[in-house]
C-alpha cells in the first residue's frame, strides 16, 4: 500500500505538462506566440513558414476567439493549421491545445507555432506546455508595453519587435522599448523584425532552426 | 409583509448600475474607452482634454494592471486622474470605478473618461456604469480586427480610428476597416483621427462637447 500526495495542481497546468511531454516525446520544438491584436503575428508565420519550409516540417495551431482569424493565410504556404476557438475568452487554454495535438502528426513534424489570441495579459498568465513562450510587439505600438504588460515579457524567452520599417515615421524609439523589455526580463533575446522588407527575418529563423536542430542531435545522441 | 424578488443580477452589474446611476445624477457624461495595448488611448486623452478643457470640466480614470500608466501624461494638462490597478486581470471593473468615483468631485465635472487597460476581450465584456463604450483602432492594427473580436465594437457607440497619418505608409485601408466594423455593428460612429497631425479631432471634441450639452440643456428642462 503506498500513500498518494495531491499535487493540488491547476487543471490546466496539469494538461499542459501531458503536452509538453507529447511535444517533447516527439521531439517538436513549440513556440506559444503572443502579442496584442494586430501586432503582425500571422503576417510573421507567413514570412517564417515560406522561408524555412523547406527544411523544416511545421504546423500550426491559430487561437480565435469567435471566428475568422487568419489560418488560411498560413496554410496557403502548405502548412497544417488547426483552429482552435476560444468562445469568448482572451487565452487559449492546454486542453484546446490537446484537442489540436491530437489532429496534428506529431512525429512528422519538427516545429510547432500556437498563435494565440490578440491579448498581452491572459496568454501571459495561462501555460499551454509550449517549450518556450514568444512575445510579439509592434512598433506601432508603445515603448512602455514592456512595462504596462511585465508579464508577457517576463515569461517570454524571446521579444519580436515587428513592423520596423515603420519606425522612421513614428515617435518610437526601439531601443528604449528593448531596455526597458529587458529591466523586466534581463534574459530576453530580441528579434527586430520587417515583415515588409525582410529585415532581421533571418537572425530569426537561424535561431529557430538551431533550436530545432538542438533537439535532433539530442534525440540522436 | 412583502416578497421580494431576486434579480439574480451578477455582482459586477449591480454595482455599475450604481455607478451609473451617480453619474446620471450628477449630469456625468461617462466613455469607456477599450483598445489593444498600444493603441493611442492616453495620446488620444491628452489631445481631447487640451481641445476641450476651456469649456469641460473633465476627469479620467485610468486602468493599469500592474504599476506604470499614463497618468502624468494627462494629468499635466491639468485634469484630474485616478488610477485603478486590476493586478493582473485584463480588465477594469465595476468596485474599482466606484472607489475612483468616491475621488471625483461629481458635481464639479461635465466628462468623465475611463481609460480601460489594453485588451479588446475583457473590457469588451464588462460593465463599468459608463454612459457609452467607445473603442479605439489603431490604423497600424489589422483591418480585420473588428471581426477578430467583434464584442468590443458590437458593444461601442463610437470607433475612433487612430494613426491615421501613418495610412499612406500601411496596407490597411480605412474604409475597409470601418466597413467590417458596420457590419457587426451598424450603428457604429467613426471618427478617424492622427493625433500627430490634428486631423479628425475637432469632429470627434465636437461630438463629445454635444454629448455634454444634451445633457445639461435635459438637466435645466
Amino acid at each position: 500500500m503506498s500513500t498518494v500526495r495531491s499535487e493540488a495542481l491547476d487543471p490546466n497546468d496539469w494538461i499542459a505538462r501531458e503536452n509538453r511531454k507529447r511535444l517533447e516525446a516527439n521531439r517538436v520544438f513549440s513556440l506559444n506566440l503572443i502579442s496584442g491584436p494586430g501586432a503582425g503575428k500571422t503576417t510573421l508565420l507567413e514570412r517564417t513558414v515560406v522561408r524555412m519550409r523547406d527544411w523544416t516540417r511545421m504546423a500550426v495551431i491559430s487561437g480565435v476567439v469567435h471566428r475568422g482569424g487568419d489560418a488560411e493565410r498560413v496554410r496557403r504556404h502548405g502548412v497544417q493549421v488547426e483552429v482552435v476557438q476560444t468562445t469568448g475568452a482572451g487565452h487559449l487554454d492546454s486542453p484546446g491545445i490537446s484537442r489540436a495535438l491530437d489532429a496534428i502528426d506529431l512525429p512528422r513534424i519538427d516545429l510547432l507555432f500556437i498563435e494565440n489570441v490578440g491579448d498581452l495579459i491572459g496568454p501571459a498568465e495561462v501555460d499551454l506546455g509550449q517549450a518556450m513562450k514568444v512575445v510579439v510587439l509592434a512598433a506601432t505600438e508603445g515603448e512602455d508595453n514592456p512595462l504596462k504588460y511585465p508579464d508577457a515579457f517576463r515569461r517570454a524567452a524571446a521579444l519580436v519587435l515587428t513592423k520596423i520599417d515603420l519606425l522612421q515615421h513614428l515617435d518610437f524609439s526601439a531601443p528604449a522599448a528593448i531596455r526597458r523589455a529587458r529591466t523586466v526580463n534581463p534574459e530576453l533575446l530580441t528579434f527586430p523584425i520587417s515583415c515588409y522588407t525582410g529585415e532581421g527575418l533571418e537572425a530569426w529563423t537561424d535561431w529557430l532552426t538551431n533550436q530545432v536542430t538542438v533537439r535532433h542531435r539530442v534525440a540522436r545522441a
